[in-house]
């Protein structure tokens, strides 16, 4: 039977919710703006699909390629609780496996229930498109339906339905390939000191730290470039799923 | 084996098949269009995949949010077979569920079953795209696939096979972000109070008859604007998958 | 040689400036984004590149086919400032002739001179692409170029530069067939009484001004399920041509 | 002063009109769609901008490089009305050069008063993309633009104005990279002996007419697999610029 | 575990796998891409994914419909060994069936595990998307994901790991309409003679190869016409989904 | 009358040519490969549009505000020429002035002479797109015209026609927002220290050399993942507007 579903209170307060594929994915394309939302006293919630235990964990295999797998999500999970506690925000951990991530109706159940039950006001994940990882595409339909299901169709239902969220992909790591054109450039500048420090915790190769940081930069020159603000130092890159609805075009 | 399939006579006659994700998307989106054609002689079927019971039923859950969904079943069933009785159409339905719809190996098989026996002209259908609403691209991609199947590789085959269909999206809530760009106006003024009367049928709030009746109106505008023919009243809006094949440039 | 180009205080004041093709398009197209910046306090000025005294004065030449073109760009002149002065805002007439528009060199030097002098935040004008109307086309294509040579490479130069401003396209007519893609709706609900008022003074046939209020209702529709905020009751829709630059990704 | 603009008798016959950069453009890519129209009763006219006498003329330069410009226009202005002749249409030349052609604002003019002297009910002309050819995007410019100004916005204005011809480009040399997408297939096959007795006085290598009868059955074909119309022996492809407005959907 | 992957040997040699939705489709589509690589020295593997035994065995169907699927296989099979002999390619047939095509996550492992075995330099494949036909996009998906799986991220990993192979689109039967823009045409002159050969042996109707033996000198009039190599008189065309990485801009 | 063009010696060398809208995008968009074709033994030819005296040479404005147009002229032209002799490559000044950058029909016919006279294998220019910069696009346009211009229709002509040579657009400041999509990513490992001497003749702001720098390694970071090539440590990126013509598939 149909629920009531709306806190007045809650609702009126910001929420960010971070759906990654990968147990590192969050820090690298998002971590400033996770850090820039809790500095700004919103909610935060970071959703990682799977630890990335297979595919994405290069220093850990290299330097051991007997280990078990179990071994390799316990490490995972400790850099990734490092990252969240750095930028002060909660964590979950699904587990669904990576290389190949599969989704089912449970799974999509799954996320549906965690997005109603947080009511995000902005989710943040993966891009549809990426010719150089299997998974990402896959946490971006596993969020696109979610996100449906969660709000229904605008009108009173048999389910609890929240207001439809804003959703926008993450820079991929070869944006142009991946049809990402950025829409949003978030100044992060004031907190980009806690991105370097979650990053230095992610166990990865040191110049994995040096390209994010030059990225940082790098969107921060195309900040200032389309908009004059000359104080955006360092910044990360988003696109918008859908249009923004405000009440002043400035 | 391979089996005969047609029937030389039925094959002359025009022949429309609407598949709607939800009992009500047909009255809304091509009413207008189902009611010229039978004007125009044409034979008519309409397939319901789902009756909407779970989210699109907002005024039945506003009045009682402790009914059950099969109550809201039967009075979504018989909305839709007034209206369809209105256009002067049969309409079937497949009962697939919605919020979540789930389509299956099965589920395409009997679709493809529908679409064989009919042997349809043209189908309308929903978008690919829809970012308000998870069933209506499902009902597309049933609807490509199911087709696809039922027309096979136009040569002999193991199965019976019909001539392909040409097949168009209906216009969906909004357009832009649906991707829809129009390519096909019907001119549906001769059988404008069918549809008011069908659309009176569902139900729902009284604005969104407004909304449609007003949509019918905005689209002959532009109808009008492209074409010069200044008779158009009211409009349907389509999008077309496939080339035209005819014999006229004008 | 080089110009000392910014007042930092009249620089950090939020300034609108809109492109208007023919003397009315401002009005249709983003005339409560003009009052509602006004109301918000920012400082606005309208630019008519034309009356629209050949091609887009209907019921003028409707009324009496033998009238003198400066006959009706007098009369064209005083609906518009008539229109601006409801909106509260300056409005400029440059009268460059219409059907055909011509554009040259010097009157993209005239243009760029005077984004030069007003240094918008913002810009709106129409879009690149229309179907059916030759003008609106060249409105963006000046507009553009003028926008670009006022602002330089974002070095120090040889002539006074500006501070890039933001740019957007209102909505056109037809949209899909202009390639209009909305990813920004205005709440112009509390100053849309001034939109009608102003749209009453151009004296076109009603059914324009019916058109018009009904888009805003829809649009505010769109608006609403976009976003979930019930408030919206009109709405105007626009297209940016360049990424936001913010400090928050709510 | 205002014009009065439709004779209802002539309005009501279906006009085609072609606009061709080069003198032999339209009996390539259009020949079969004039003989049809012709056939179906239409009134047709075919614009040639040039002779196509500096770049499309290889047969005359490669027996005689010293010939002169103007005796090669000669010899192509003759075999394009012989192949007109075939065709059973008028045909106008503007002797506009080619390699470069050049358009002025005056030319434009001159394909306006054309445009709505004639009050086409259909116009074929180039794509607005080739990289293979510098006069085509020309074409199609100037055709776009006089088309425009010969149609005004719709309401009553300060020159003649008609009905907003329906326009159509025809296929070019390699289709892809011309982004050349046909969404319209013309069955010729009842005309096929006129386009190639037209093919064989242009002059042009014999390999040229091989090329275009070959592509006639090649699209014929993709007409049929479309269809499922078997009669289609001989198309020709066309893309659409705007919606078509129509009172069926079959 | 993770696996030790390369030998250095095989991996400097060119390899080429080509992966055809039905048991006939490598012919048509890169049989002259594939008789030449070999004849370059490259090693090749055709996987076909079904034998196209129901949908795309229209000769076999029309002179007995009363035969069983399998003998079509046992037919198809050999037609298309006799086919892979003639390019002097290795063959296999993975027997998935046609019409539907079916794609679980245990027929992705089983792909995923034949392109790391084979460690190919350059995959071909269908489109994207095929409006004809329903098995070529599955085939296309398939290959996509299998490929992924294959690569890994490009660091160490539980899994064997190979080089991420360039891949391509090989030319579908209606080019426009599956969004098909070739960007590589590879000269085929020198074999042509084989293609021919094997075309003949797919016992299909004689128009067939008709077809694509002018379809092989049309996209050489068109690699001509863009090159100037005077010297191509056959080619195939094909889309790459990657950029080149190469050291010369020649 | 009808000119003797292609000297087969000369034509079989490989030859660069890079049409730069300022006297120093070549270098930060293209200077390694013009020293990489140099390496190789292509002949190469840069031609620079403007010295960008009023809208690029931020440096020298901002150290004397007052100092004349040609005194900037003077220094930039010395500081290209520099870089010019680094590379080892030949260079020309057009002077065609900047901010505005304006296009004649005698201007088009200069640089189709150009062309003409240098037949280029491959060209080089900038994108059709750039929101930040006016002259650009213009660039890009009458690189455009002008190769086509020079090509004529592949037939002999009344013109010197040479063979069409391969272009590309190279990487512009913000490449999504130009719309830039690299296909071709060139390997200058083994020349970035002349692009580094190159850069740091151009008086620019020593962050640009940082950027270009940094670009680079990126660039080559997504070489190495697309190819596995793992010698790339330096890249540029270019995107062709033609297909390519070859003779292997790898």
């Amino acid at each position: 039977m149909r629920q009531i579903c709306k806190d007045k209170k809650i609702k009126d307060m910001n929420k960010l919710l971070v759906i990654s594929a990968h147990s590192a994915d969050f820090v690298w394309r998002s971590g400033g703006t996770i850090a820039k939302s809790v500095e700004q006293g919103a909610e935060t919630l970071v959703v990682c699909l799977s630890f990335g235990e297979r595919g994405e964990s290069g220093e850990l295999w290299k330097e051991d390629p007997n280990r078990s797998e179990e071994s390799v999500k316990i490490i995972r999970k400790a850099q990734a609780q490092q990252a969240a506690d750095i930028f002060g925000t909660p964590i979950m951990f699904l587990d669904w496996g990576d290389y190949p991530m599969l989704i089912s109706d449970e799974r999509i159940a799954q996320l549906t229930k965690i997005i109603g039950d947080f009511e995000p006001t902005v989710i943040l994940t993966h891009t549809a498109k990426d010719p150089f990882n299997p998974d990402h595409p896959l946490a971006y339909q596993a969020t696109e339906r979610a996100r449906l299901l969660s709000c229904g169709a605008g009108v009173a239902s048999a389910f609890k339905s929240i207001d439809p969220p804003a959703w926008y992909s993450f820079e991929p790591h070869q944006p142009e390939i991946c049809d990402f054109k950025p829409d949003t450039f978030i100044d992060i500048s004031s907190v980009f000191d806690k991105k370097i420090a979650a990053m230095n915790c992610m166990g990865a190769q040191k110049y994995l730290v040096e390209y994010y940081t030059e990225l940082g930069g790098r969107r921060a020159n195309h900040a200032r470039r389309i908009s004059g603000k000359k104080e955006v130092k360092f910044a990360e890159a988003f696109q918008s799923h859908l249009p923004r609805v405000t009440n002043s075009i400035f």
